[in-house]
C-alpha cells in the first residue's frame, strides 16, 4: 500500500506547450465506485493495473495497485462493460524538481483539463509552472471516481 | 484470465479422516458481490490474493487472479471492514488423479462442509471417493458469494 498525497489544479492550456511531451493513453474502468473507496482497471497505453483506493481525504489516500496482464484487462473491460469508464491522455511534463501529469479528459469529460502533482507529505514545497490556475484538490467533483457519476458535461 | 470449471458436493466427514491432510486457514472478505461477479481479497496462510470471478454459470466461471503482500491484504482487510467475509478451513486431499478441496466453513456459516473439484472441461471424467453425497454445483446458495449475503446459519 502507498500513501498517495496528490494535489490538482486547473491550467491554462494555452500557456503550455505540451505536444512535445510524453502522452499515456488512459482507459479506467471502474468496477466499484463508493463515496470513499474506488476499484478501477486501468489500461495505459500497453499497461495495466488494479487499482484499489481508499480515501482518507481529497488529498491523501491509501493507493494499492497491482500491474496485470494487458489481455486480462481487456477482458476485464468486457466482463464489466456495463461499468462507467473514463478516457483521458496524460501528458507528462518535468517542471523543475517535479513530475507533473496534464490529464486531457475526453468522451463526457471533454473540455476538462487537470494538471497533479504527487507529493512526498502534505507540506513538501514545489515551484508552480506559470500554466498553473486554481487549485482543486479539495473539491471532490474533480476526482476521477466522480467525474465517471457526473461528467463535466453536466456541470 | 483462467476459465474456472468446478464441481461442488456435500459430503460425509465422518468417512473422511482429513486431519493428516495439508490444511489452509482461509479468509475471504467480498469488496464486490453482485448476482454474477465478485471481487475478493483472500488471505490463506502466509499468501494473499485479489480475485475478480465473473460467472458464466455456477460450473463455469472466469476467473482472474493476482498474488498481493499479506500486508496489503491485511491493510485492505481494514479499509474495508465493513464488507462481509467468509471464514474457513480447506483441506487439500488427493484421491487417484484429481485433488480435491474440502471446505469446513465457520462464523455464520460453520456445520456446512463443502467438496470442490476443479476440471480441465465439463465433461471430464473423475472417481468418486466414498465419503461424496450429493452434488450442488447448480445450487446457488453455496457459492461463497452468496454465503456472505445469506450465511447457512439462516437456511
Amino acid at each position: 500500500m502507498g500513501l498517495e498525497i496528490e494535489r490538482k489544479f486547473l491550467l491554462d492550456l494555452s500557456l503550455l506547450d505540451f505536444k512535445k511531451e510524453k502522452v499515456l493513453k488512459i482507459q479506467q474502468l471502474y468496477l466499484l465506485n463508493e463515496a470513499d473507496r474506488s476499484i478501477r482497471i486501468r489500461i495505459q497505453n500497453k499497461n495495466a493495473f488494479i487499482t484499489i483506493k481508499t480515501n482518507k481525504t481529497p488529498l491523501i489516500r491509501n493507493e494499492y495497485e497491482y500491474e496485470i496482464p494487458l489481455n486480462e484487462a481487456e477482458e476485464l473491460f468486457g466482463d464489466f462493460q456495463d461499468k462507467p469508464s473514463i478516457l483521458k491522455r496524460r501528458y507528462l511534463i518535468q517542471y523543475k524538481n517535479h513530475l507533473w501529469e496534464v490529464d486531457v479528459f475526453e468522451g463526457d469529460n471533454a473540455g476538462l483539463v487537470i494538471a497533479e502533482i504527487e507529493l512526498q507529505d502534505v507540506d513538501e514545497d514545489f515551484e508552480k509552472p506559470a500554466w498553473l490556475l486554481e487549485e482543486v484538490t479539495n473539491d471532490r467533483k474533480y476526482l476521477n471516481a466522480n467525474l465517471v457519476k457526473l461528467p463535466f458535461k453536466d456541470w
